[in-house]
């Protein structure tokens, strides 16, 4: 650790510091790094990697001693601790978490640790794959990651179809509208239009980036981050700014979306797409998983299919039920759609029949209305005596008859 | 009965006759008549309503003695068999099985009756609903109706969009060149979609109609109704030649499709549909119901998104996933779909880090790719043996390097 950070006793006195050298140090989900933190506190596990570093015989030797102490003596563990000690001295050079931070701050971002102020809950699910930090930016951020206790995690192919980024949009502009957070990735396709959409309804939105948050990825979504910060939504990261944005950190922070979101939603996903592994996620963590159907000679929404298909998602086609699928239980339910409500609708079995039966233009005698519909006679004239009180069938000296009724409004 | 049927017991003589009598004295799905023919056999039944028929105090002792025959002495019971004879009665006069018989065979078709030759024995499922015979018109109807041990019901909205009839043809054609048969109401939209597909596939078909075998319904099928015939298939009804189709049939009808299918797959169905009314009836039966999705903006996909939603029908997407629910266990499985392969694909965790770390046009230390991948230098060495093997990567005195591997085909 360099000397700008102070000496390595005051350095530790900050939480925020400490938790900053961690999100340097350790890749985003190492749960070597996750079970050392929770078993000795970031503090003392820092401390710990400090003096440990040095030459092959020094580390065995600490390693050896921290297993004497913490009960992990499998030569698994101890082979495993090993290798993380070698992957995170890779990395002490050059380590500055305090120039991190004033980095950040300089941005006016806010670093929030585990535990501590506007800490999001929903993460501590992750266990020892929890992050140490997440490098944020927003402006009402003394409060922490704004409401996020009604949250969905909408997210999906970068390679998605205009329908799909009409879904995403509406979806999320009608989840805002409920009082919902959007959670999404910031990249091309449905996380942008998901992001774009909760703006649209005045909602709050969290774009998680897997590269720090002095970089916006990818660049051509710049101006849709300053439109979330401007809007009152967060841009976070768990890596530190200046962290480029790999492979291994995007799969990572899917895990962190799925986490965010009390539910996740996948519009668009084609049979292989990173969407499916935030969707996995969410499962483990035992959050529920949604799946927005689409044309099934769409190759884009093949994903989606997958997941209603093998049970791992709940079909969802529009906010009500996406809201539905993350709210409490008992409230936000939908309300299912009513369709035109005809006036023989809630006719009984008999009325009915004798209702398609009656001819509209000629007249018929009950003996014939019998025979069609397939009744006796005192059924009939039961079922002729209900009509004509709803004025749905009319009695003349030459016979029976049909009236046409208005539709009633439907009632929703 | 009429005299041109013979006498009263040379009548009975004839199975199809008495059951071609059924047909035509009960609607679809009567199930008092159903448990009447099952109880006493369909001729002895039908002797007993002939024999019942009269004034009121002469139906009704009637009843209470057949009550004592069976058993079925309940008031219910005994109201309801008194109504059903009502609702018989009204059709007796008329009544002519032989001529109905002649009217069919004059139009080429045979009478299947339950337990005879060329009956379909999915429909013994119906139970007390099943029907009394199906009145058939086909070119090989020796053999009854062909090869419904693999077959699959597929319906939907008569209001389809072209998406949702492109879909049903598809995956009727994909069906028939799996050897199963397509069987559908013949209604316009999807119904004839599955229909034409089938025949494109040089598949079997059947189309069961609500009304007679001679009144093509909707007329405007005629025409496919006639190809279908040519392609070998079949046109069926449970009610006799002459009957037209009623809102009441066109439902019953349903139930007969569900139980000709395997399984039965949903296309496009409004939110309310008759076709979800098949879908019920084939899950009763416990039979598997698939539903295909749709664009969420389209109605016509609405009912296929609720059974999906309300976990009553799995997602199905093309011929191959319709014939896994309907073919039998362990075999007609799907493959599932193989992207492009890409050479680092199968890599380790450790390699595909080290990969994603190497820069592409300059040259890094060891070092560096562990600080870059989060890496101890010992994995760092260990992964690029591995890569530089694979020819994922390249060393020269300046340091390694990513090498671009060509894709390889896909496996499927």
């Amino acid at each position: 650790m360099s000397a700008q950070a102070g000496s390595r006793d005051d350095t530790f006195e900050d939480d925020r510091l400490v938790a900053a050298a961690w999100s340097r140090l350790a890749e985003p989900g190492d749960d070597v790094a996750g079970r050392l933190v929770r078993r000795l506190g970031a503090d003392a596990a820092l401390r710990w990697v400090l003096a440990a570093d040095g030459p092959p015989e020094h580390r065995e030797r600490a390693v050896r001693a921290l297993a004497e102490r913490t009960g992990e003596d499998g030569r698994t563990a101890l082979a495993a601790m090993t290798r993380a000690l070698g992957r995170w001295a890779a990395r002490i050079d050059g380590l500055d978490p305090a120039r991190d931070l004033r980095w950040l701050e300089a941005m006016g971002g806010t670093l929030l640790v585990p535990g501590g102020h506007g800490w999001p809950a929903g993460l501590d699910a992750l266990g020892d794959a929890c992050p140490f930090a997440l490098w944020a930016r927003g402006q009402d951020l003394e409060s922490g990651l704004p409401r996020l206790e009604r949250s969905v995690a909408l997210v999906g192919a970068r390679a998605s179809t205009d329908y799909g980024q009409n879904v995403a949009a509406d979806m999320a502009c009608g989840l805002a509208e409920r009082d919902f957070a959007v959670v999404s990735g910031g990249a091309y396709g449905i996380d942008a239009a998901a992001h774009r959409g909760a703006l649209a309804g005045r909602g709050h939105t969290v774009v998680l980036l897997a590269g720090g948050v002095d970089r916006p990825y990818p660049a051509g979504n710049a101006r849709l981050f300053a439109g979330v910060l401007d809007g009152g939504g967060v841009v976070a990261s768990e890596v530190p700014p200046g962290s480029v944005p790999s492979r291994n950190r995007f799969l990572s922070r899917n895990r962190l979306i799925a986490a965010l979101g009390s539910a996740t939603v996948v519009v668009e996903a084609a049979w292989r797409s990173g969407a499916l592994s935030t969707a996995t996620h969410a499962a483990e963590l035992l959050r529920p998983v949604g799946a927005v159907p689409g044309p099934v000679t769409s190759m884009a929404s093949a994903g989606c299919h997958r997941l209603l298909r093998e049970g791992r998602a709940v079909c969802v086609t529009d906010a009500a039920e996406a809201a539905e699928l993350a709210g409490r239980p008992g409230c936000d339910l939908v309300n299912e759609p009513v369709g035109r409500v005809e006036a023989h609708d809630d006719l009984g079995e008999a009325a009915r029949r004798v209702y398609d039966a009656l001819p509209l233009r000629s007249w018929a005698s009950i003996e014939s209305v019998a025979r069609a519909a397939g009744l006796g006679p005192p059924e009939v004239l039961g079922a002729l005596g209900e009509l004509e009180l709803r004025q749905l069938a009319r009695y003349e000296a030459r016979g029976w008859q049909r009236r046409k009724a208005e539709p009633r409004a439907p009632t929703r």
